[in-house]
C-alpha cells in the first residue's frame, strides 16, 4: 500500500452480478454462471458487490426457475468477505406496486437475515416519503442504508435541488448517498457540481456515483465526480460493460494512474473475473441488447432508447407506425404536464404510453389508469406541479380524488392476508421469504412454487450450443453470396437441394 | 455564439474519412460511400477533416481500384470550406521504405497542389531527422506543417523527453504539434502533464491530441488534455467510433457542456453524418475488427492486440502455437534491447517477429533483415541505446555497418529513375502523381495502372446484399434452437424438409 500513501483510495462497486447483466442481457444470467467468479470478486478489493435486487428477483422466478432467496444465500456463502449490495425500489420493494409498511419491514428483515449488507434504496419520482420506511427498516436491521438521488434533466432540476434532496435523505438517517444516473445523462460538469454541492453542504457524507455508459461520456463524469470528492463509483468488469451497461472496471483503475486517486483493486483478480464473464457471455447472445455503440440523442430527446422501441411497437400494433415522430414530440410535453418525473421504470412507460394515446386519440381524451394515478399522486410527488387540466381529466376518468399523502399511508398492513393467500399455493414452503415472493409477483410465484423442485431452467445456452450458433450464423452469412447445397434424403432417395434466402 | 463568449472553443478533427475506417474496417471504405457525407462534414464546423494518407493510399490501389489522387481532388471539390488533413509517415511518405529527398519534395508538392492543407507528419521512432525534409516541403508549399509526437510508455519516456521532442519539432518550423496515441496508452494524467509541459515550455504553440479508444480511458484523457490547454482533439462520428477506433465526436461535444470549453460543432450536421455512416457501415461487416469492447491488458503487456494475433499466426505456422506466452514475455525484452521503439507500424512487426525468432531459434541466433536494420540505425535513432551484442549480431548477419546519419542521407535522389521505370508501365498517365504512386507501391501500381480505367472494384457489399446477409445470419442463429422447415420442390414434387446444422 506504500504507493497509495498519499493518494485517496476510491471505492468501487462491481455491477457484474446485477445491473450489468440486467442492462446488457435482459437480466437473464443464471446463478450457475456467476458462482465461478465469486472467489475472485470476493478477494479483488471491491467496496461492495452488487448482486441482488432490481429486476433479478423477477427474472429468477419468471424465467430461470431459480429461488432468488437461495441465490442471495449462495452469494453470502461464496463471498464471505464482501459487502453484498442490492437495489431496492423503496416502497415498491422489487415489485411494481406500493406495499404496506409491514411488507416493507418484513422484506428488509429477510433480505438482511439472508445476507444483504448494503440497501441502495430509490424512488422513481425522488419522493423521499417513498423510501423512508425501507431506510428505517434497514437501519433497524443494523445494515447499510443508502439513499438515492435519481438524476434527470429538466427546467426544474438544479444542483441546489439535488443538494436539498441529499439533505432530506440524510435527515432520514442514511449511511451514504448514491447519485444514480440510470440513463447516462450525467455529464462531467453536473457530476462535479452535484457531488461538490453535497460535500459542501453536508460535510463528509459518503457519496457513491452510479452511471450507465450509453452516451459515451460518463467515464469522464466519474473522473469529475471523483475530483469533486466522490467516495465510491460503480463499474462493471470489461467483458460485461459498455453499450447500455456501465463503464469498465479495468478502465477506471487505469484512468486513475498518476492522479491523486487510486483504487485498491487487484488487477490479476480483475483479469480472472473478466475472463470468466467473457466465457459466459456467449451463452446469452440471444438476450443481448442490440445497442453496442454510443447513443447521444437522448441528451436532446430525453427519451431512453428502450422507451422508443416500446412506443414504436405500440404504434405499429395500432397501425400507426408513421406517427412515431409526433409521439417523440409529445413525450416531453406529457412529461412537463406531469411535473417532470425522471423517465425511468415505471414512469418512462407511463409517460410514453400516454404520449401514444394523446397522438392517436387526442390530447388527454383517454388516460391510462397508470397515468391517471401518476397525475393524482398515487405514485408520490413529482418535482413540479401536475397541470390542473390533467388532474381534472384524471379525476373524471379514474373516479378517484387526488392525494397528497404518502401513497402507502392508504395501504393497511397486509402481510397476514398475503400469507393466507400464499398458503393456498402448491409448493409454498411456509417461510416469510416465500410470502414475500408471492407478495411481489403473485401470478408468477404460483407457477414458480410448483416447478421450484425441478431446479434452474432456460439457462442461456451451453457453450457447445453457442459455438454451433456462431457456426450457423457464419453459414447463414455465406448463404447470401454462395447458395448452399444440401444433400437431402426424402423417402430413401438422395436429392441435391440448393437453398438461399428469398 | 453568445453562449460561447466566455468559453474556450476546442477545435475538432473528424477522422471518419481516414483513421476511423482504417482502424475499424481495414481501410476498405470506398470514396463512393464517403461522398454523401461531405457536404455535412464541410459545414459542421470541424477544425479539419482527416481524409487521406495513412493506409488509405495503399488500400485505394491494392483493393479498391481507385486512384488516391482522384480521391483527394474529389474531397477538395466536395469540401471547399474545410481544412483537409492527411497523415504522412515522414521520410517513408505513405510507403514502407525511406525515400530520397527529391521524392519527398515531389510528394508534398503534389499533395498540396491537389488540395491537401494540413500535413500531420510523424516518424515511428520519433527521430526528428526523419520528418525534417517533409515538414520543410510543407512549409515551402505554404501549407500547415504539423509535427508529431508518437506517445509510448517505457522507462526512458518521460514528460520532459516529450517536451524536448516538442521543442525539436518546433525548431523545424512546425505550425502545430500533435500528441499521437495510436495504441490508446495515453492515460488522463500523462495527457495533462505532457500538454501542460509543452504549453509551459513553448508558449501558445497549438497542440492537437489524437487518441484511439481501445482501452476505454482516452475520452477522459482528451478532457484532461483540454484542461491542460490542448487546442484541437481528434474524434470520429459515433457510428464509426470506439473499439480500436476513436472516441465519438458527439460524446466529446456533450462532455464539454457546462465546462469552460465548448466546440463550435453543429449537432444537426453531426446527426446527419452519423446516420450516413450508420447506413454505410453494414456494407463493410466482413472487414470489421473483431474487437468491439475494451482491452486494457495492453497497459501491462505493451503489446497491441493486432500484434498478438500476428505473432500467434506466425507461431502456428511453425507448429509452435504453445509458445505464445514465451513470446509475450520476450517482446518487452527485445523492445528494450532495441532502445525502446514505440510499438507502432512498422516497429511493432519488426520487434514482434524478432521475439518469435528468439523463442523458436534462440536469443538473437537468427535476426530478421528488418530487425538488423533497426538495430543498425537504418530506420533512424531510437530513444535508448541498442544493446552492443545486438548491434554486433546484426552487423555480422546483415554484413552492414551501423549508421548514425539520417537514413535518407544514404539515398541519392531517385525521382528521375522512378519516372523512367514508371514510364514503362501500361496505363501510366505521365503525371508526377503516377510516378509517386509507383514509387510508393511499385508492384501494386503496375497492376493498378492497367485496371484503373475499369473504375472502383470490391466496394463492400451493396445494401440489399448486406440486408440479406443480416437476415441470413439471424436465420442461421435460429436454426440451432428451432430446426427450419423448407418446402422443397424436387422433380415437380413438393417435400417438407427439415434442416439444422450437424
Amino acid at each position: 500500500m506504500s504507493d497509495q500513501g498519499n493518494k485517496r483510495v476510491i471505492g468501487v462497486t462491481e455491477l457484474a452480478l446485477r445491473d450489468a447483466h440486467q442492462s446488457l442481457m435482459a437480466t437473464r444470467m443464471a446463478l450457475e454462471d456467476m458462482e465461478g467468479a465469486c472467489a475472485d470478486l470476493d478477494a479483488a478489493g471491491f467496496w461492495s458487490v452488487e448482486c441482488w435486487g432490481g429486476a433479478t428477483f423477477d427474472a429468477c422466478i419468471r424465467f430461470l426457475n431459480e429461488d432468488p432467496w437461495e441465490r442471495l444465500r449462495t452469494f453470502r456463502r461464496l463471498m464471505p468477505n464482501s459487502r453484498l449490495q442490492m437495489l431496492l425500489r423503496g416502497q415498491n420493494l422489487l415489485g411494481y406496486r406500493h406495499y404496506a409498511d409491514d411488507v416493507v419491514d418484513a422484506f428488509v428483515d429477510r433480505a438482511a437475515e439472508n445476507g444483504m449488507d448494503v440497501f441502495r434504496t430509490f424512488d422513481a419520482l425522488n419522493d423521499v416519503r417513498n423510501v423512508e420506511r425501507a431506510l428505517k427498516a434497514v437501519k433497524k436491521a443494523g445494515k447499510h442504508a443508502q439513499g438515492t438521488i435519481c438524476y434527470t434533466v429538466s427546467p426544474l432540476h438544479t444542483v441546489e435541488g439535488y443538494v436539498q434532496l441529499a439533505r432530506d435523505l440524510m435527515d432520514l438517517g442514511c449511511d451514504s448517498l448514491c447519485l444514480k444516473d440510470m440513463a447516462a445523462l450525467l455529464k462531467p460538469q453536473p457530476a462535479y457540481d452535484i457531488v461538490r454541492g453535497i460535500k459542501d453542504a453536508l460535510g463528509d457524507v459518503p457519496v457513491h456515483v452510479h452511471c450507465h455508459s450509453t452516451t459515451g461520456v460518463t467515464l469522464v463524469s466519474l473522473m469529475k465526480a471523483i475530483e469533486a470528492g466522490a467516495d465510491v463509483v460503480d463499474t462493471a468488469i470489461s467483458s460485461l460493460s459498455l453499450g447500455p451497461g456501465h463503464n469498465p472496471t479495468e478502465s477506471l483503475v487505469e484512468m486513475l494512474e498518476g492522479t491523486p486517486y487510486t483504487t485498491a483493486l487487484d488487477k490479476d483478480r480483475l483479469t480472472r473475473i473478466k475472463d470468466h464473464f467473457a466465457a459466459v457471455r456467449p451463452k446469452y447472445t440471444q438476450f443481448m441488447s442490440a445497442i453496442t455503440g454510443v447513443e447521444t440523442e437522448i441528451f436532446d430527446s430525453q427519451i431512453p432508447g428502450g422507451m422508443i422501441s416500446n412506443m414504436e411497437s405500440q404504434l405499429r400494433q395500432q397501425g400507426a407506425g408513421d406517427r412515431l415522430k409526433d409521439v417523440l414530440l409529445e413525450v416531453p410535453r406529457v412529461r412537463a404536464d406531469a411535473g417532470y418525473p425522471p423517465l425511468v421504470t415505471p414512469s418512462s412507460q407511463i409517460v410514453g404510453t400516454q404520449a401514444v394515446f394523446n397522438v392517436l386519440m387526442g390530447k388527454y381524451k383517454v388516460l391510462t389508469g397508470e397515468f391517471a394515478d401518476l397525475a393524482l399522486g398515487y405514485y408520490g410527488k413529482t418535482a413540479g406541479e401536475v397541470q390542473p387540466d390533467v388532474i381534472a381529466a384524471a379525476q373524471a376518468q379514474a373516479k378517484k380524488d387526488p392525494i397528497t399523502v404518502r401513497p402507502a399511508d392508504l395501504i393497511p398492513n397486509e402481510f397476514p392476508k398475503l400469507r393466507a393467500e400464499a398458503e393456498k399455493l402448491d409448493g409454498f414452503d411456509g417461510t416469510e421469504e416465500d410470502v414475500l415472493t408471492y407478495a411481489m409477483f403473485p401470478g408468477v410465484a404460483a407457477g414458480f412454487f410448483k416447478t421450484r423442485p425441478e431446479g434452474p431452467k432456460n439457462v442461456g445456452l451451453d457453450p457447445a450450443q453457442a459455438e454451433a450458433n456462431a457456426r450457423a450464423a457464419a453459414f447463414g452469412a455465406n448463404a447470401v453470396t454462395t447458395p448452399i447445397k444440401y444433400e437431402v434424403k426424402v423417402g430413401g432417395k438422395t436429392h441435391t437441394v440448393q437453398v438461399q434466402p428469398a
